[in-house]
């Protein structure tokens, strides 16, 4: 706790963030839903990665992951999308320049929160982007996993429409495997099949 | 772990739950988002309670909160109501016979899941439902904090609708204070104001 903040002014602070935040819900993927088929928000694809991680946590190459840790991760990885916007996974254009343009993002809305919760969350974005630790390499690879799940489910609809090939998704997302061999060992399958499907182009 | 699946047959189990709780994406809920003014969906929500329990966390009654139990209940609080559907907090009507609708639900819902598995995420269900641990009473205390705190920032629109009053307003969510004595505090200080804001009624 920061002793120049009463409880009563962190809460204050901490509430303004939560109301910034509610703008995730408005940051649209390439992803589309199973069901209705519209496009996915941050938001939503942040709650899904939660999901994913308390069912497959057990997976994790890592044998003494930090759950909690996982999860914190997940639960902020996206809001600086709030201010750069989303990039899609086979942009490679647009990835020039991405991290700068979250780097400063982060600094502004992670810069709402009282001084130390803001230095705490910023460590924990930055964790996340070096995807060094078991604890990043698990959610980086729910991350990748997700969106590729969904892709499957909805007739490869991103991939189709950005005309993604099975070499591209296998060179984005074979980084799944350092978080967790099983679940790329599925995943890889998975795409197989997508390509067999007509799915996904060769 | 069961011992009669292997780690290939759980995951295409795990699997097969995390394609089916995307439906959570299309239960909409009465409040609305701060931006679009659009409707909020329970996985938007769900994901809202994460971000509100980790920046929150320090305002709860009970000295040594497990963050991470509080996180679990949070992200799998709704499912239920991919089949039984959201319940606005003040229709009484719709109330009566939820909590039994609601138990089918979980039945279905995480039975899709490995046994052992299944039988966790109903009792941390089940804990959330009778609000009684530290952990479940602060997940509730946010659950009810989150949709206030919308609803004030979006002029009391589901509050409105609904003709929804003060006395209601406080009589559904005063046990906020069973979870968090300070949010509580927050809570009533803000819905005084959205009285004489005209945004709710007294």
């Amino acid at each position: 706790m920061n002793p120049t903040l009463s409880p009563a002014e962190r809460i204050a602070r901490q509430v303004e963030f939560i109301v910034e935040v509610d703008k995730l819900k408005e940051i649209f993927r390439q992803t589309v839903l199973t069901q209705s088929r519209r496009a996915e928000n941050d938001a939503e694809h942040s709650w899904h990665l939660c999901l994913c991680v308390i069912v497959l946590a057990e997976h994790a190459n890592a044998p003494h992951l930090d759950v909690l840790r996982v999860l914190r991760m997940v639960i902020i990885h996206d809001l600086v999308e709030i201010d750069a916007g989303d990039t899609f996974a086979y942009d490679t254009a647009r990835m020039a320049g991405q991290h700068d343009r979250e780097a400063l993002a982060a600094d502004r809305i992670f810069g709402l929160l009282p001084p130390d919760q803001a230095a705490e969350f910023r460590a924990l974005w930055d964790e996340f982007e070096a995807r060094e630790t078991p604890e990043a390499k698990f959610a980086a690879a729910v991350d990748r996993f997700q969106p590729m799940l969904l892709n499957v489910r909805t007739e490869g609809h991103a991939w189709r429409k950005h005309g993604v090939t099975h070499d591209r998704v296998v060179a984005r997302n074979e980084h799944v495997a350092q978080g967790s061999q099983a679940l790329w060992e599925y995943a890889s399958a998975m795409i197989a099949d997508a390509v067999k499907a007509g799915h996904l182009a060769p």
